[in-house]
């Protein structure tokens, strides 16, 4: 994504009251403009925000709000714009952490946006999937501290931000399932997701939960260790903020190297077989029978919604 | 084992009544006979089964008997039968998972059978190691899913099994220890058991079991991970029957992809390494030092038996 | 370290009135005398031992006592006095188990002796680590046999004896508390600390505990699992003993084989990468940065002291 011309952020954050009721301390917020991205303009044409930036109320801590409602699907103008959002607030210099959590109400994520990968052609599957591992490398290496305050269901693709933050906290409410339940609907994880789990939750865990495609339950997450912290819905944020603190104490320096010595060999993995990685998925999604079963599962999706 | 001829199953099955008391849905059953294993004649002049396959109550699963009594010894015959046998059904499209389990009162297994590995010749001794590694890819790498319902004793190389499987359920019986014991026979377990291990239970516990020669009992043995179930051992084959059909609930093709992703680096290792293997082994079992001793080890056992 | 004289351990045994009041039955001990040590007479010029080596009351077991006052720093002195009397344990026959404790009341190691890191030149800083890394080398790979009684604090570089041993017991004493906490100095510790911690306590555990510089106290300690028994300070030497007789139950040359099977791999690492390892640290720790805080750090220290 080095391509993309990044403008600091700072140069377009505009004072405004804060909305935030529980934040008295946090006089100010600012908002990224859609307007701002004008890079890749097709992708920005739309005004709505798929991914808000707030300043928390602790200095030099982030909280980024998904907001593509209804589930925050993976469309790829939301890729896009959270990777944007992403590298702004890496290279931004007085932010040193970011809590990612979810503004719809019905889901943290739901992960890959099937319209992108059902009735399109290869070269979009293709920049789709590119796009998608973009922000797998760019969470998993991240010199920010990310936390995933995760206030809602979490499947599949949606996984990825998870998977790939410091520090996992999940709301304590039986339809807060969180998994890799990619299985289920007749698919395989891309080995990128199943390398981070194993280095959560061990390979055995692993490899019960990728073959039988488990969603765990808040306290069966909690032991097996997909996520770090189990917490009343309400207390979510706050607890990101409370984590967040300690993470921070730790100078930027000594803990990003740290960081970086654990992870790179994770990454590199795909940054070595990413172009094979892409063929695969390409070549895979472009049967006839997946695409037809995809379409199949897309109407149903319409039919209920009807 | 590419080269051996295999034959269909189903032409072999001959419907007969089912012999499984607690299973009367089970109208039928087959039993592969000897006489049909004409390939390497030798192997199979003797007109004893040493490894029966049932169809199971539920559609599309085999029980595998293990009947090399006393003890289900892994002797050069064993081997192969069980062998063809894995990859009759791995071809047969009507099965999808096969539970294995021991049909010998005295144990599960008691791995690798000291006579094929004393007072041989080096070509044998070759020969026997390949074919005990063509076992373990052969069940590693399994497209079906692998259950082993271990209802006895399991030590040492009888561990392969279990190792290599997707699930493994336990007696709860203090007789039935399960272990990788080699060090406190005064030999190393060979690389491709440490992997499995170092998978299923992590790097410390392997490191920690492997040196000391650990045997588990039931309880430990689910603490550790060595085995994900611990039940009552008459049911343990039921248990097996259930688990087995959460993993049927699982498209194959997905399941397959997903477990290949995962176990494929692991079974590379032996695949790379595995002339080497065969060579270290043939080299270390041949000298006179551990010949002698497997010799008046051999000697004692004939005593206690006399 | 092999181009180190190495005297025969037992040529320079003194038999003498055993000081240990505990172990009525060890008759005799001996004691390294430093004046044995004319290798590198530079390094051994003071009369003082930093090593004590004791045979323990167990048959083929040594005790090795820490006693570089104030904290078991590692200066460059230690260390080479150590890796002698390892290398010197390693060749005599006598002994099969090494049990490694600290003489020092206030801790078991506080690791690197930052007066060797600064205000010295590269060909310093270069020695020093190269003498660390033969002390990683020497004890993960070591024959023998190792148990760590950690009978007090053990910070940061202070954990690479637990972490390259077979076994580990804390002592039950809030003080006593044990973890890589380099990130807190600013600091990030060297990838082969972070490996052995990793086979230890895992992927997850290691990341979160080395980003947050985590000092776990004993209960948290044993709980994560970078220790393997907790028991009260004056049972810590009682408890190893009787742990490594479990140990010595096993024959040598079996452990041997499979203790360097799992342990090669990571040890290799270290092997491939140590020169290119010992550049980065010089490099970095030559920075006038990094000089600056470590001279206020040290003048702060000997302000408390005085």
């Amino acid at each position: 994504m080095c391509c993309l011309a990044i403008q600091r952020l700072a140069a377009h954050a505009s004072p405004s009251p804060c909305p935030g009721a529980g934040l008295p301390d946090a006089a100010f917020w600012w908002k990224e403009r859609a307007t701002c991205c004008k890079v890749r303009a097709r992708r920005f044409g739309s005004q709505r925000q798929l991914v808000v930036v707030e300043p928390s109320s602790t200095a030099g801590v982030a909280v980024l709000k998904l907001k593509n409602l209804p589930v925050n699907s993976f469309s790829l103008e939301f890729l896009t714009e959270l990777i944007i959002n992403l590298e702004k607030l890496e290279n931004d210099k007085t932010f040193r952490g970011i809590i990612i959590t979810s503004d719809c109400p019905k889901a943290f994520s739901a992960g890959v946006d099937l319209r992108e990968i059902c009735g399109k052609n290869p070269a979009h599957y293709t920049e789709y999937w590119k796009v998608l591992q973009d922000l797998w490398l760019r969470l998993y290496l991240s010199n920010l501290v990310l936390i995933s305050a995760i206030n809602g269901p979490c499947a599949a693709g949606g996984c990825l931000i998870p998977l790939t933050s410091d520090y996992r906290i999940l709301a304590d409410n039986p339809k807060c399932l969180i998994g890799l339940n990619e299985t289920r609907l007749g698919i395989s994880a891309p080995f990128w997701f199943k390398d981070p789990l194993v280095n959560i939750i061990g390979h055995r865990a692993s490899e019960h939960a990728l073959q039988l495609g488990l969603l765990f339950p808040p306290a069966e997450a909690l032991q097996v260790g997909i996520v770090d912290k189990v917490v009343p819905k309400d207390q979510v944020q706050s607890t990101a903020l409370s984590v967040m603190t300690q993470w921070l104490a730790i100078p930027d320096h000594a803990r990003q190297l740290t960081k970086n010595m654990i992870r790179k060999p994770t990454a590199d993995l795909l940054v070595k077989h990413r172009d094979t990685d892409i063929q695969n998925f390409v070549s895979f999604i472009s049967r006839d029978s997946i695409q037809k079963s995809l379409q199949m599962y897309l109407a149903k999706l319409k039919q209920n919604k009807d």
